[in-house]
């Protein structure tokens, strides 16, 4: 396993060439949040647009579009509950599953609609729901995004087996896709196709709800605009997720998500050179 | 009556230990919030979720949703006119009442589900409800929050008599199960089981519309928490409650409650150690 | 005409007394706001609560609840459609018309419903409303807010002869109960039952939509809590707000009606001794 | 083509003369926003505001009501379902376009009725349904606001051709009233009536969803406030739009719509004198 440095931002995160525009950077469609768990999208778009993000739809419940709208205005919505093809078909990049509930049927046209040129991040219920209906994997660039809860679930590997990398890799390949794997936990590791990174960074002040969230919602700003390549996108992202809560912490007990996704615009101006 | 100092803060507010997740830090559900008092748990929240608590829930009427998420995307939600069995059931904490106005039929249906091991704390209108309606309080660990005509209704005690510390101890006692009883008042007192507290700080710039409701929200993300005490986690929720005021007021001729819950973090860092 | 001093505001606002209560610092009922006027009382209530009044009720039409509950959760609401009756009785202060559009049924029932022992302050709407309906004004200790064209329409004194005091005089003297009147102009005049005064301050940084809202607010405001003199707290309030805006101008080019509230808590604990 | 220099700001931006109001400074009808857009509208009226507009409405789904509220309580609304006619009529500037959808309608409607002594503001959908439809500009100010595909389509210069000033300038020359066309692109260019501008400043941080809306509001407001040249108002408004972003990209990775809004007031008192 290999420790991730600070480098790594260094090396994703670049100064944007002058002659681009917004669709340079990146289509991204959020799709998650019924009612009850309607702060987890606001928080993944918070994230996915001040990562910087080209431009970003929410597809949610309706009830959710005021207080996203409240946040950020920068993101646009539509109803989870209408056909959303024509949306993911234009996207670059759909993360789908933060507070989606017990919605299989949005996995389920999801996982069929989804294409393998595009980035699919998979976070929260929708790797629940996965594991209980035992759905197939689409055959896009995945990205799994489980607390090691959900990785039990999803790959038969016990939390106690989850220390040992080995158990891990293989899980992952046994995947039809090989997943890019996110494997959330006090140092968060990562599955890279061909290797295991950790990041030293990051803390207790993280242990709160939507934490999780946030981090989805930067994976998916981050793959977005750095395409040159996924797998150094989710490290620099993941590492940049924890990195600014320890920054916080120096000055705060808890590290509230909304406050990480704030500062990541003066984070990232750091390290583009 | 003791006199509770700074000590008390450094005391409960501990560093957080590395391997720990959200769970670690507590679920707390908020009962609360007519449409017409939807402020009173927003201000609960905010305070709940800013002192550190893992994971938070409102239950509330549904026309609060999208204010709570606008300040609050952290939180979760659920109708409080659906079944809250199952979100009282898997709560470490509950706290019941702040702009509840006439909700007598929650207030019964929590206090029967509550067990021993979970903690209660009753607020605002739940406090005058158990009065009016005579309601049995529940076997579980009681915290009550009452200011003092809200505490001369439930106890029999009047203003007048509530100087005198012994007529307080005894209603208290009195009560089947002897709360803890936080008494709100210019330098508020707090009976526990054994003695008698009362905290130096705090002043009139808090006397504003909400200030209870932030308390309340504070008490309940310190006792989700700080596991150990639950008394000493209540000392240790009210006097940091009036000291942030405290602070703010050096420059503020009012400090609202929103902006306590604001300051919260990083009064806590400073006693973190 | 006496032009006012920055005196007025070191003897109106004063450091609160020790033992006091939310209910010390009065009660407040905001009515107004049409859907489409909303912001007026979203303005006058930020003004309201930041300036320090103790318990602050918005009756107003319900879909305001929210943006308003977004803004400011420290304020209770109420459907301006519902029988107010019994938030009017139990006020201290009422401010009535900010957004209310053609509601002459609610100014009705208000000026039938007050108490000459309560301050009643009518602003915008409602002040057009009174003259077009020729409404009778009723006997509790009444506050105009016009600007010098609802003026012209209540007073029957022109534009141009509103330059000359003793017109204005005599038209509030006409009034059966010799309201105070606050005539909003490029400093503001305030005439009170015996004198005539002006206001140095202000500036056409505050020629901007909702500063009249904000202004009736703050109004509101000081005289729930400064009972000592109404007069002195409402020429308090007019110095105050701009006063305020004078110090925002020196960094802003525009200043917003809600920088104006968010700046009243750290500018009265200047004159606070 | 001429490069703007800093100095369109010093010789628009004005001191306020002291005898004015909030009428001096115009007002302002913003028409756009279907529930799928309403960040498109808000993003607007927050650059209208921000820059100093007397009075600004926003007609546009009501949906959107609650949003744009929480973000701005000074602006008014109205359902663009409803007849505009009389908001139109009374307006001095009208910005129609902004996340409107297919709302043809709304646009013929507009441009039905508007005159000759209006400005009227062309963005967004609006300029893509035009195209569409071959809807006959009316004889208003106009003033539009294309990205390079919008051109394309309402003018027939591709892309590749809008390289060489002449053919832009035929196709605004061939419109029959020969709008100001702001050339959104890298280093934006401005066809007024005699001449062509680029601005040196803006970078890529600006690539971002809803700088477009933003812009337009700026050019809303600079317009409606600066009335001796239409043109001299626009070319300040976009110069000043790109410079705000050039002064937070010191320090932020990406300059998100709604901090460039913020930035306003601060920004435009430095070129007063």
């Amino acid at each position: 396993m290999k420790t991730l440095t600070e480098d790594i931002l260094y090396r994703v995160i670049n100064k944007r060439p002058q002659e681009s525009h917004k669709g340079t950077y990146g289509r991204v469609l959020i799709i998650g949040g019924t009612t009850q768990f309607g702060g987890a999208v606001i928080m993944n778009a918070l994230a996915t647009v001040n990562s910087g993000a080209g431009l970003v739809t929410v597809a949610t419940d309706s009830s959710n579009f005021t207080a996203l709208h409240c946040h950020l205005p920068e993101a646009m919505v539509v109803d989870f509950n209408e056909d959303l093809t024509d949306y993911i078909k234009k996207s670059d990049v759909i993360l789908i599953g933060s507070g989606l509930g017990n919605r299989v049927d949005i996995v389920q046209h999801t996982f069929y609609t989804v294409t393998p040129h595009q980035i699919l991040i998979v976070d929260g219920s929708a790797l629940t729901l996965v594991a209980e209906h035992k759905l197939k994997w689409p055959k896009s660039q995945l990205i799994l995004t489980p607390h090691q809860m959900e990785w039990q679930r999803l790959s038969g590997v016990t939390i106690n087996e989850q220390a040992f990398e080995a158990f891990n890799m293989l899980a992952q390949h046994r995947m039809n896709i090989e997943p890019i794997v996110v494997l959330k936990q006090h140092h968060t590791q990562i599955y890279t196709q061909h290797s295991v990174f950790q990041i030293p960074v990051g803390g207790p002040y993280q242990a709160t709800g939507g934490m999780g969230d946030t981090l989805a919602g930067m994976i998916a700003g981050f793959t977005a605009q750095f395409m040159f390549s996924t797998s150094d996108s989710v490290l620099a992202a993941v590492y940049a997720h924890s990195a600014i809560a320890d920054e916080l912490s120096k000055t705060q007990y808890v590290t509230l998500p909304t406050k990480i996704s704030a500062a990541i615009p003066e984070f990232m101006h750091h390290y583009a050179k």
